[in-house]
């Protein structure tokens, strides 16, 4: 049961070797974590995780979504309504439920992860099933709660060099002043992600505009909103940012004169946008907050493609982010080109594009990338960040625009103790991509590995100027 | 010539090894055929099939079109015209021309399915091929005129378990009723499968409604319409069916007020339906049977996505089913909203997903099956039923729903002879790509040899509650 | 350093022991290259080469915007501005530049394709990199001058039997007419390319209409114009063309009444034409052009699906074909339906069809072509011409419309001396699939030799009818 040295390489032996030696050479370089959403209070205040539902179970949608799909209530795995209705469920029935479930995760990378996790960390090697789900659950529990799985200690065990936070733009960035002031070594950065303050369809959008301006002492006007952003964005950056994130549901962009833009701003802040103004102020705001990355150095991130909460009971129950954002066929190449139009041919920009529809990849996105100075592809995204999924990605984009072209991997989680095993699996992935091109004498095993180092450290490091 | 046994498996030693083992012990499992074409009267009369050509060629559109699109003229191949002019042709004749062309289906399933057939049904195993056309259609002749090749007996010497028909919701089940009476042991089962009264486009859709009302004695009203077919539901329920089965052009569903629905029924019901009436009809009868499935408990499949009918002369001269049925794009995740809004989240309902449009698996079908509680996907369909649309199924969408929001296989032909030889490459394709996860460490071989046996028999079984 | 001979061929040993064989077999046949875009005036005048960045960079758009996605200026590639501006840059220079980014182009075709050349044509089997970037100049430099260099000299050595140019409709094939007159054994081409005089947003279409009527004395009617084009169809086909090609932003056909027809034809000449006009007046077109082909048996070829000049400062700069042509989701199964419904059916006539957007590949094309006489698949193209490429576009299609209804591979380059390496590659890729299919008991290997014979030689010489 224990995690086999050659898991996820080829299995022609020929290539299997050169796999493995591809590997021993990344396998323990320092982790680059450059998008993520792991709380910068855990790196602040540095507490013990709760119990083990509550660290592998409840907050993990990949989890959840799959036990629901079956026919489980989420109430059942410790998800709270928003009424507040129903009891809480103890750590150890949520353990026992999932338990008796994890058959359904066979040939999912969540089983994969898993099973690094409670391997590396916990040492444990059986398979999780009902017959030992409470032994499990105790030993995990005894373990958490010892210094040596804090989050700090954590971090040097998982070998992590520098990790990004993702962070609303009117957040105080309290915690990451907390771990800058407490002197610790570890390197936390904030990541700029004002789509509460961008999207006017947002929950609050309104609110969260006024208090944007308040906090910056700028006029509700178009310019001086974007000198909000401007001005929050200085203090990300002063606080160690060196990107922004933007999650929007298309990759719309639009490039408004200044005084149409100006009015379309009126317009949402007057309340009065319907759902075409909306999109049309979303693709605006892209274009500014890039033409802002030119001034500022910013690395943009654009995830676009997400149809969010579908399920519209669920979200009523139990809120966003449950396992309901379904993804959607995706037009990068018209829906880009304003944005383009404006500063894709600035090298000195860099704008990452991900995807949900992996149609995109050969067809448009490697096409794009391989063409406009600004523009780099983040690595498989989601429901691809798997085996399969990193494996299509390298093959449908690599020979059209490259490595270089890449940014390297990122683990974009809130599971903090799945981290190695998610750089662990990319990294594998990627040494046996390579080594299939090896074998085929596609590459030399020599510049495999010089590409191996890239794709597992070098990438993600420059591509997000960390 | 003679089939290998390693057909279909990794080439690679030791996952070839793997593959062996788990095909070994699936290889004999009887089959579930849960949906397929199958006409009821053969096991109901149990009459010797007519000769070779008929039972091979002519009735299959997979070597028709392929031969078609070569420069063979149809009605060179036994189908008839409709205008009834053209001489008949002899089904030596045909088996000759097959012959003289087999090569085109060099890589295509129809090769495999076909040679499986002669050689495990007939003995035959030689290349058919013009020198041997002749010989070869009198050793078929021969052996249909024998009891042993009657459809009762080649029910038992298959192995099948269970096989469903496709009925019309205005089938009186008379061939079934009579396998019931006949005491006859095999399980053959109907599915209620209603476009000709749903979809206002069908040809003599009026007619037909009006006999589905005449039928169960309902009044001419949308409450009357619906339980007319709760009242077809039944009978068919109680001829031993455990599903329905809708063939749309799109996976397009509505969830409209009862009134709304009402007006669009009499529209409908008035001739005065234009396409965008015919398209919202549609849409809300699927929403309406999968209530009422929510209510029987009869699973639902839904197969969209297939432009029929698309070469309009050829439809004209012989009619449909001949070959010129075209996949196009199609969107689930707009599209079946308003149903899923409806009873998505229903875990004692299941509707089966089928695809033609293959982007859809990992972008759309996968990320629903994996979270909705009443969806699970069907099998690679269609033109994808072979091994490298298999393949790819699993590939896309395991990672992201697992093994248990998929169904297993289902054969859906009406090539009675082909379904052990459907069954033997799914079981292999399955067994591979198992092989592959356990040789590269995803899977213990255990609990693959356990995934294997659903695939192959459980899921289908209890996925269509047979 | 050198070239392997197992380069490309399946790793696991038996599969890349058939592979060896299938390749032996094919790898000497001459080469059929009927669709590309090398210069007539090459084989007309038969002059030296200038230096080698002028050969390998500086017109090769895989080189340049690979190299332009990364920061580097279009000018120090030596890509002239339209306005004359800028310095010339010196070939030296160019290659230095080059070499310094040769890294970028790891598991690109372009760089299998370099060193092929560079190897089998130069003798050099280092890889390119600055500290031999001046030596490797000086040897290809003094090589390219000597006599064994010249593009005839080349075609023998190449091993061409015939070869293809792409020449625009109103061109006066002075230079085919050379090289018939000089004697030469050489069999070289045009292809008729009318786009110019077909499109109303092409630049200059009214006066490219104008020289069209001139040049064939037609008036300016609807009638006049089409007869014009049947004129220089016949013009082009006494000079030895067998086919023509049409490069137009989407598959959409239209099949207008002649009325119909001609209305359009007068508002687009009358300068009057929209967009929309343009876009049905060039969907008529195709119709009318696959009309005439079935009269005068021209190989009709559609290439749709670019998105032109998508960058459009770099346009302003440098003109088209810099590198910034991005693919677009293309709909081939109702873009198509006007001209199947008009000529789809005839035998006589082929259609080959070509995309940039592979999920057309298993759910529209191979579809079509398995079923319309007159459809066939063109391989896979432009960034798909490539190792995975074309190992997706036969793993997509074989199983529905098999290898007859493919017509082999065709270069489409303008890169003359890369025109050994990519039919090398094809061939390699083709058999690598067949040996595949050997191994896992899909074909014989004896059919396997067959097929890589027809998909390197036989299905390009038939299906243009060379």
């Amino acid at each position: 049961m224990a995690l086999h040295p050659d898991r996820l390489f080829p299995v022609e032996p020929e290539a299997r070797a050169i796999a493995r030696r591809l590997f021993e050479s990344v396998a323990d370089l320092k982790i680059i974590s450059p998008h993520g959403h792991t709380e910068p209070a855990w790196y602040a205040e540095d507490q013990a995780f709760p119990d083990p539902a509550a660290l592998f179970i409840t907050p993990d949608h990949y989890a959840t979504r799959m036990l629901y799909s079956q026919g489980v209530r989420l109430e059942d795995l410790g998800v709270r309504r928003r009424d507040g209705k129903g009891a809480a469920v103890e750590g150890r029935a949520i353990w026992r439920l999932f338990a008796s479930h994890f058959h359904l995760f066979a040939g999912t990378p969540t089983r994969l992860w898993l099973e690094h996790s409670l391997e590396t960390i916990f040492g444990i090697t059986e398979r999780l099933q009902p017959a030992n789900a409470d032994a499990l659950y105790d030993r995990i529990a005894e373990a958490i709660a010892t210094p040596a799985l804090r989050p700090r200690a954590l971090y040097d065990k998982f070998g992590i060099e520098v990790i990004a936070t993702t962070d609303g733009a009117l957040d105080d960035l309290a915690h990451h002043d907390a771990i800058r002031r407490s002197g610790w070594h570890g390197r936390v950065v904030p990541t700029y992600r004002p789509d509460a303050v961008v999207d006017p369809e947002a929950r609050g959008f309104l609110e969260n505009v006024e208090k944007l301006l308040a906090m910056t002492g700028e006029p509700a006007t178009w310019t001086g909103y974007l000198n909000a952003h401007r001005a929050r964005r200085a203090f990300f950056k002063a606080h160690g940012a060196t990107a922004t994130d933007h999650g929007h549901p298309s990759a719309h962009t639009e490039n408004l004169s200044a005084a149409d833009a100006a009015r379309l701003f009126d317009e949402a802040l007057s309340g009065t946008a319907g759902p075409a103004q909306a999109y049309a102020f979303r693709g605006q705001m892209l274009t500014e907050l890039a033409r802002m990355s030119t001034e500022d150095g910013l690395v943009m991130q654009i995830h676009p493609g997400s149809y969010r909460n579908h399920n519209p009971s669920l979200f009523a129950d139990f809120g966003p982010d449950k396992g309901a954002d379904i993804p959607k066929a995706t037009d990068y190449v018209h829906d880009l080109k304003p944005l383009l139009d404006a500063v894709g041919n600035d090298a000195s920009l860099t704008v990452i594009l991900f995807t949900l529809d992996e149609t995109a990849y050969s067809r448009e996105l490697a096409p794009l990338a391989g063409h406009y100075p600004a523009l780099r592809l983040g690595p498989a995204w989601w429901f691809f960040d798997s085996p399969e999924g990193m494996r299509r990605f390298r093959e449908t984009t690599t020979e059209t625009c490259g490595f270089y072209n890449t940014v390297g991997f990122n683990d974009d989680t809130r599971a903090y103790l799945s981290i190695p095993a998610r750089h662990d699996m990319a990294r594998r992935v990627d040494c046996a991509y390579l080594a299939r091109l090896v074998a085929d004498h596609r590459l030399d095993e020599e510049e495999a590995h010089d590409l191996a180092r890239e794709l597992a450290y070098g990438l993600a490091k420059r591509g997000y100027r960390l």
